[in-house]
């Protein structure tokens, strides 16, 4: 490991995946992974792997789903999911900026009800006290909100198909996730590099609209071809599949969520009691495992800390200009060790102001 | 180098841009190039430096041109076209499998005149013989048919925005760029792998369509952002612009089309004068310098020919399946010694059979 990096995405993997991918990069079956047909036997095989590893890991094998890997980012699939699945009316959960994004593609296509907002205290909480419609097509949230650490520890008990991205917390955390009817999320959090975005998709859902879809939008059509109707992101989803490979080898989102949740209450821990920081969330159930967001109380302290923390190793702990102040990224890749790291310099700077 | 790899693409590169890729994903400013965040300093020097090495390379620099990197591969770019320059009617070509593919994605929008088609004889000739109507709002065409191996070689002179699909030959040969309103183009022949694709534009040409324009569909948004409205993807991006460093180190488009059709003449060559091949297209004039598809006059010898390619340490010669035959796909980082190497399988099948 070079350094511990807290970066909010893309961000930290696991260090022999680095070392794998290299080493494909360089000589994958006699040719680099980099030149290798898409239609080869080999990289079919990686696919083929990196898609029911997906549906493996979120429990969905053999339950009607589908999974796709995709380019283009979550942000394309804030339009893809209104243009295949909005006829009439949609229900969203304004949770943070990309909730709002969402929001606002899914306007183009159907009338859109926003449930609820947090915009008015900057998205430091979740909103919880709000009523589905039972009359619209689907009902879209995000999980975990990256930019300002709040996460939706609860899956809504509502009656209509769930849409939800889960960018930054899939694989990270189990979920009921036979209740949803279509999950995304750009790769480059807890799954691989950017470049390529996961959907898994209950197949009983697709065909509904009136609208006629262009074919590279449309999920349908992807299904169709198994994710290859065009060239894929060929590095991006065989990266996906050693980081599941690795994942899977350790015990599976079991395994990691145990880890994700020692390695967040530590940080927590020491938000609280270290009387220099506060947290950003109000609401301590609110809390997002994966992204840590906090600040000095004492602002003249900001050089002395960001010295410490950099002569530590430490990489991209700034907060997003949205929020300001500090956020540790904490995703499956980062290690107890990084946490510790983190810790240190905050106890240092206890110690030293 | 592993083999000689004459695949259609993704497809082979420079050693030494497998060599600094593979050195990047372990160490790339003291973190693997797959965790460093897209708003680094790092990466938004990686993203401008492709961004104008594809204008320099293209020689537009300075003349009102905006040089993207999306994801989705060439075939968004197919309906991305059609939303941002397609109000009432447009002007196609159809030369190829993706030609009718862009047709078919734009006849979505608007009015599409096909002004000529060579499919009733399997794409095997470049129409010439058409006329394009001034009132369209664009002429869309393939200069370079993968899969058929025809080349458009001439610009065609017409009163119109030339909109122009170059995936398989961009970066090989020079043309009178300046000529064309907008060129796309999928990273994974001359340029890169798989993953990212470039688009460069003219900027007068954006903003001119009554209707409303998904955000990650408008060119004009991605060109604002440049290039970064979301997170792109980082490490294609950055093989894309390790690989326009080497063509630009080596001499630049000049250089690299001398050697193209140094290449593509020694098979032609071979071709013509070997008895037991034939070329599938039908006009000499419209031979691709990319892409040289052939077959064997007697089907007999398919399996010793099959087994001398083979045993001559050479990747994906077979052709197309709508062709059949084979086809050698000599991208720019195919060397002079792969294409001896073809040839002598040639001439020692002729000795031989």
């Amino acid at each position: 490991m070079l350094k511990h990096n807290f970066s909010a995405g893309p961000c930290v993997l696991p260090q022999e995946v680095f070392k794998k991918a290299a080493d494909a990069v360089l000589n994958f079956n006699d040719l680099s992974i980099l030149e290798i047909s898409h239609r080869s036997k080999d990289f079919v095989e990686v696919m083929e792997k990196a898609r029911s590893l997906a549906l493996e890991h979120l429990g969905l094998t053999g339950k009607g789903y589908t999974a796709l890997y995709l380019g283009g980012g979550a942000s394309m699939q804030f339009l893809m999911v209104a243009y295949n699945l909005l006829e009439n009316k949609a229900a969203y959960l304004d949770t943070g900026t990309w909730s709002a994004k969402a929001i606002k593609e899914a306007k183009m296509f159907g009338d859109v009800n926003v449930v609820a907002s947090s915009k008015e205290s900057n998205y430091n909480y979740i909103p919880k006290d709000y009523t589905v419609p039972t009359d619209v097509d689907y009902f879209h949230f995000q999980t975990n909100n990256t930019i300002f650490g709040t996460q939706l520890h609860e899956t809504p008990d509502v009656k209509v198909p769930l849409v939800c991205d889960m960018s930054s917390d899939i694989m990270s955390r189990q979920r009921n996730f036979d209740a949803y009817d279509l999950i995304y999320a750009g790769a480059q959090k807890n799954m691989g590099p950017a470049g390529a975005t996961l959907i898994v998709v209950k197949d009983e859902i697709l065909g509904k609209v009136s609208r006629q879809i262009p074919s590279m939008l449309d999920y349908k059509v992807h299904a169709s071809k198994d994710s290859m109707f065009n060239t894929p992101p060929v590095f991006p989803i065989y990266v996906t599949m050693l980081t599941l490979e690795w994942l899977k080898a350790n015990g599976g989102i079991d395994w990691v969520e145990t880890l994700n949740k020692e390695k967040a209450a530590k940080i927590y821990n020491e938000i609280d009691n270290n009387p220099l920081f506060k947290g950003f969330v109000t609401n301590p159930e609110d809390r997002s495992i994966m992204n840590v967001t906090f600040s000095l109380h004492d602002e003249s302290l900001k050089d002395r800390f960001d010295t410490l923390w950099k002569e530590a190793g430490i990489n991209g702990l700034n907060g997003h200009r949205s929020v300001g102040g500090y956020r540790a990224s904490i995703y499956n890749a980062l290690t107890i060790d990084s946490i510790d790291a983190l810790v240190a310099t905050m106890k240092e700077l206890e110690r030293t102001a």
